[in-house]
């Protein structure tokens, strides 16, 4: 059974981890044959947003490794515990989180830092040619890790233009998809779908995300039972 | 298009709404052509866990509706105003929320309560002959709804003895069940299946929602795009 670390950054569309994107892919991965490693950084939110009326939790501090958690039913790792070399590849499903707990893309856009933990992970995996998915806004995390190096990945989010433009800047190279599709970067192996960054409902997630965590899984080395 | 009423309970297993089965549930709802109408209690949740660590987290409070809020999106509305007359159908996701917020069953067992708000809810679906679905731990809150009343309800939680022995205890009639499986109460056009209450992982908790999920769209009067 291939081992597929898939990488939280909390609970919650708008300061955590998208809910149905992670467990869209828990399913994808479960129906694949596939054993979902769940890790995410064990350190506080960027901050707590009130998901029903958008606004901030002002003094409320919440940890994205806790958070995390509540995706997966408590199975989550601390991000700094990986070792990538016992797993197949990687999966970042994307939300807010992606962009304020595992980079600050969501503020500083193409100057934005990874979470050095992530990073080295990425970096790691990429060393070895894993596959590696990222959804929704999650590309920008892929994007700016590879920012000043010779390594030139294509990516998706979609077609929104500042992003895709941010996605540029940083150096990677932006592919217009329609979100029942993914992006497949051959030369780095790297997976990417719009997912909700255009999806109008879950059912329009669900295809994309599907399809793309069929061919990833088709693409890890050891796999036995890839995704039907 | 026909709307179905998904009460939610919070966001995590151990003291909210269970995510999976959450998430299962609004993807099987988009994929049968149905309009999903999220909505949970405006209050304080029973507790907080730590879903890392399995703790109550001492001091801290949440309320159900903004977490619910994290599985919805956003949209979700208070169930104080629920108009079941606007709704096709009702569904209830389980989790320890369904135990805990939207009854006391986790601490009362077969005394237990149910929120007022929610039990109006189903007693007006009840005489309307909607159908409702009821997955893992969730149908002993129609158990004790109907607990006193000519109304003897037949549900499965799948097979566990004491929680059995509680809905029994409550005057409805439990059916052992496989995970994969769904019982149907057909005079009272009650529907449930044992979700995480049985399965080993998400492939096994989805097999039997998508299952619910179908059967009770095609029990809509109004539905003209019944689940494949």
């Amino acid at each position: 059974m291939v081992r597929i670390g898939v990488c939280l950054s909390g609970a919650g569309v708008f300061d955590g981890a998208e809910i149905h994107e992670a467990v869209l892919s828990l399913r994808a991965l479960a129906l694949g044959g596939a054993q979902a490693v769940c890790f995410a950084p064990d350190k506080r939110q960027m901050h707590v947003i009130n998901h029903s009326s958008g606004e901030v939790e002002e003094g409320e501090t919440r940890n994205v490794l806790m958070e995390s958690a509540r995706i997966a039913r408590g199975e989550v790792v601390a991000a700094d515990t990986i070792k990538v070399e016992e797993l197949d590849a990687l999966l970042f499903p994307g939300g807010f989180g992606a962009a304020k707990n595992l980079c600050d893309f969501a503020t500083a856009g193409a100057d934005c830092e990874v979470d050095p933990v992530i990073a080295n992970i990425i970096r790691a995996a990429h060393a070895t040619k894993m596959p590696m998915g990222f959804m929704c806004i999650a590309p920008t995390i892929c994007a700016a890790v590879f920012r000043g190096t010779d390594t030139r990945v294509e990516l998706t989010i979609g077609n929104d233009a500042d992003t895709a433009a941010a996605i540029e800047a940083m150096g990677a190279k932006h592919v217009i998809c329609p979100v029942n599709e993914i992006h497949i970067d051959e030369g780095n192996n790297v997976l990417s779908t719009p997912a909700y960054m255009l999806a109008k409902n879950i059912a329009e997630a669900a295809e994309g995300i599907d399809r793309l965590v069929s061919k990833l899984l088709e693409r890890c080395p050891a796999s036995l039972t890839p995704a039907g």
